[in-house]
């Protein structure tokens, strides 16, 4: 994969609506005087800071239960924050957006729990209310503490729920670019005529999963589609996000198994008529920084007295599903039972040298780290250094930046190494402050989902059809 | 029912997340360079606008299916813009806050195609979000387009959508109330422990239409349960306000109408342990108002000219589920046939004097309207003197205020009639800049549902029980 030097990189930070998100244990180390995650004030804050220090995106990721599979209990996910308590990540995205005017908003939703019909509603209504801004990061969750909360015994099949969320998508997509036809919405007060109804058209959806025969409830936001984002490293998940997916979080912190998953991707992208450029990957990276490479490492050493392996075994036990305070963390892991859609532990497992042993400290506590892997430690010259020469060996477009401390973390990166990677040609600057989040990811003009992405064959698809499905008759 | 001289009103303005949301046509009236419902900033200047002029808060309301019952088609509503399209009202909310203090927001949403575990969620982080402002307006859809598009075939019978509700409150009460214990919130930075696991709780709710066994996801907010908003006109809605809701929205415009309303539900009420005073009622009003009665009389002229019959119609068929198409607007209303859940409908017919004689007309195109009733039109003086006058002789608390043009009706209530109530000491003051939405509605200092409220009996009633529900046993 040949690269552009100095391309700009992609920036994204990532949040999550909870005390703790990836670095385990240390909530203890916000500035007890700051608003924490559940005011108002700390989201408005962090887009603000964001978006002033030249990040692209805030990524919000989700889950839609409680951590309890260590222990048999959600004792250990209460004690240490672990995920929980959590709120829902898409209703301060108004409230960021009024404060801001570029940074983007990726906000991870579930396929499995919602209905296409009203979640199409809410993603246009934030693209509207954004003016272009959003984006969604589509799962199909897995916790099954989840599932047993929204009425399911246990988890739908891993591969059904792809079928599920792919039928999800089509509705989505029928009633984002096909419902509405550009120029439908005439606002002309002159006639009184709001929008012209033989230019909104019934998608007569009638699936396996859903049932959806009306028109797109909203009327045609900026973008129409929302950005894509998905993370996708099974077999049936890596094809969904080929598929699928604008931007892809590839799995993996070595350069060689970060570059294999991007070409398996981009191959199977290629298969469903997509061109390689269709789709922006992006890698996940820790960043711990300072003014010096010495005061990174304090900072890591003090990071890591905080560190909470509980909580680590906590959130690690809750995605493999397995409880693993039965296991002695120290024993070699020479068999790990697991299903395909666990795919952080695949990855881990997958970066591991061949005849290495790995132990579940080693994969829970790595010797540089406070989360799965190695953080990027060093003063900014180091982190930037690091982090370029990860982008141009293996192709990854930029970075999901997760925070060791809530603020802190994001405001060291701001003040460290944004302005080596600005000298360097490296921090995108929007060809307007008014781009939607499309253009400037992808840096073209164009708002609208791209033209070999199956959400566009739905473009004009339905033209000649009328603005309400023909109605059930009713039973005599 | 004694009423106290000069006791402050509940003033709620409305709105809807369309172009148009009762006053029929209207939209074209709006001044074309401000922005529109699409967009944050017609949010944003809304909310300041509303606080600085002394309303409590903002009521928005909601459908989930666009209006296609008149002409079986979703054109007339199209053209017309009668609340179609339609975006989520409930994503608009934090930005609204980020920009008011003490307003209040009041939203709608379906209590049949949420699921609770997620909508407690919701609505907690709302309450963090707002610090306390928000409320919830309990709805259980009454479209059939709405059902279609959202996977069955017709509606859930009226009767069964509130037996489904009564549980659906009953577990969001569990969740809000009991499932996390005053003070389990720890926050200790110093022994690294977040939550006490002690004081969380599995809930353990199996019922008829949900099972969620584990404990919410969100720690509590400042309020716990949203003010609890519904309307009520039938049987099964009368009681379902009685036994839940906090503030009642009362249908009716004449005044006996009102009282016969608000003290049937209070009956109800007290028969269900409640006092009279543990439910505020409110009743809806149209105000057309400028600085004389003669320059609120042209604009009444003004708006009627752009009123839309059809959109009227459109509404009107949409929400008695009868296509009045087929109908001679000008021939005499003899019988209606209607479902017991069509409260609009069932209120127009009571507020008929006895032999009188309706027709579709006089329905939907007052004399005086621009909606369902004759507008209150006058000066600021004239206005007040009539909304006093019906709050005396009917014992209702305060109003929703509906608006005839976006922006510009709120505006004309904020120059000519609040002055006036404010002199004459109806507007609140509430005791502090920070009160909850609660505590400024009933006038107290306390954020939490009162004891006489159901909610009220989970508080502590899970006590002993674990963090997490024991998981269910694989079959093997």
């Amino acid at each position: 994969m040949p690269t552009t030097p100095h391309r700009p990189l992609i920036l994204n930070a990532t949040d999550m609506a909870t005390a703790n998100h990836i670095a385990f244990g240390l909530w203890r180390l916000a500035d007890p005087d700051k608003p924490d995650y559940t005011t108002l004030r700390f989201w408005t804050d962090l887009a603000i800071e964001l978006e002033q220090s030249g990040f692209d995106a805030l990524f919000l990721t989700d889950a839609l239960g409680q951590l309890d599979t260590y222990t048999a209990s959600a004792d250990p996910a209460l004690r240490t924050a672990t995920q929980t308590p959590l709120d829902d990540p898409l209703l301060a995205v108004s409230a960021m957006a009024a404060v801001t005017e570029q940074l983007g908003f990726a906000v991870t939703v579930s396929a499995t729990y919602e209905h296409p019909y009203l979640l199409a509603r809410k993603f246009t209504t934030l693209d509207h209310l954004t003016d272009g801004r959003i984006g969604w990061n589509i799962v199909t969750s897995q916790l099954d503490s989840a599932a047993r909360n929204l009425g399911l015994e246990r988890q739908i099949p891993h591969d059904e729920r792809y079928e599920r969320a792919e039928e999800f998508l089509t509705v989505a997509y029928k009633l984002w670019e096909g419902s509405w036809d550009e120029g439908a919405v005439l606002r002309d007060r002159g006639t009184g005529v709001y929008a012209d109804p033989s230019r909104v058209h019934a998608i007569g959806h009638h699936g396996r999963y859903f049932s959806v025969p009306g028109a797109a409830l909203s009327e045609p936001s900026r973008q129409r589609t929302p950005v894509l984002y998905q993370a996708g490293t099974s077999p049936r998940g890596s094809l969904f996000a080929a598929r699928h997916a604008e931007i892809v979080f590839v799995a993996g912190h070595e350069p060689d198994v970060l570059r294999r998953n991007i070409d398996r991707i981009r191959v199977l992208a290629r298969e469903q008529g997509r061109e390689p450029d269709d789709i922006k990957f992006v890698a996940s990276a820790l960043v711990i920084t300072d003014e010096t490479d010495a005061g990174a490492e304090a900072k890591l050493r003090r990071y890591q007295d905080a560190y909470s392996i509980e909580g680590a075994l906590t959130h690690f036990s809750a995605i493999t599903g397995i409880d693993w305070s039965e296991y002695d963390i120290d024993a070699p892991l020479s068999y790990i039972e697991t299903d395909s859609n666990r795919s952080i532990l695949a990855s881990l497992t997958t970066d591991a040298p061949p005849g290495s042993v790995w132990t579940l400290r080693r994969l829970l506590a790595p010797a540089r780290g406070v989360s799965y892997a190695d953080a990027v430690v060093g003063s900014g010259t180091t982190v930037a250094d690091r982090l370029e020469k990860l982008a141009d060996e293996t192709g990854v477009d930029g970075f999901n930046l997760s925070a060791a401390v809530a603020h802190e973390s994001y405001r060291d990166i701001a003040d460290h190494v944004i302005p080596v990677l600005r000298d360097r040609g490296r921090i995108r600057r929007p060809a307007s402050a008014t781009a939607s989040l499309r253009e400037k990811l992808f840096e073209t003009t164009e708002p609208h989902i791209g033209s070999r992405h199956p959400a566009s064959r739905y473009r004009n698809a339905f033209t000649g059809l009328p603005s309400a499905a023909p109605r059930p008759v009713a039973a005599s």
